[in-house]
């Protein structure tokens, strides 16, 4: 059905290296291992991850909610993505989702019910399926 | 060892409705129903995601090529994430990953050994462990 694209570009070894990372809208992102795995200022992929799950999830969860006849007036997720060295290398090892969203006429319990649907079937988590995702979910007043 | 963060908002109904995903470090994409899953022009979830592993891949290629003794000038890699409506919803059914590597020294035995194993083991290749990956990696002269 669609077919989105991006590049990057890797110059160098891996700890004098740097790289850029490139949307297919061209948005360019420039990395490093400082930046990445240190407190380097600069970009990382897992920000970039963050950015695509905490947007899939706002655009489901506004989905799902209309399929039960509620629209929200907005949904807003922060996602945090954790990433450690482990025996195999570094490893995104957790994905925490914070949502807060204003949902005129929901209560608490189909909010919820929705939400937890939408943290397995929204399709970047489905594409994360083996990583593990936390979700809170917040029904809040405009 | 590292926590990243980024953040949505999506204001409205699934497809009226228009949101806004921004990276930790401050970039901000507008996206929509129409650029995610029609010709719309913007951002969508999908190029973020492919801009992260194509990030990812050239990074650990390098890593793991200089884990061999042969560090590579310069890795690019083009990601092609597909998404296409199932029965479940959407899905980000295969992420092409398409590389082109300067690597002085090396053969290709060894070149397309180290590339497998980065297909699978870099860090945003396993966290999408549960999505299929096609990798095509080349090695080319300066």
């Amino acid at each position: 059905m669609a077919v989105r694209n991006a590049q990057a570009v890797w110059n160098g070894a891996f700890k004098e290296g740097d790289g850029t990372m490139t949307t297919g809208t061209g948005v360019s992102f420039d990395f490093s291992a400082s930046t990445r795995f240190e407190d380097g200022q600069g970009s990382n992929p897992e920000e970039l991850l963050g950015a695509a799950h905490a947007g899939c999830f706002s655009m489901a969860l506004a989905a799902g909610l209309g399929r039960n006849g509620f629209n929200p007036t907005r949904v807003a997720t922060k996602a945090n993505v954790h990433i450690n060295r482990m025996e195999a290398g570094f490893r995104v090892t957790l994905i925490e989702l914070e949502c807060e969203a204003v949902v005129p006429g929901i209560d608490e319990a189909k909010f919820q019910e929705v939400a937890e649907a939408t943290k397995t079937g929204c399709p970047i988590s489905a594409a994360l399926a083996a990583t593990p995702i936390n979700l809170t979910a917040k029904l809040v007043s405009a």
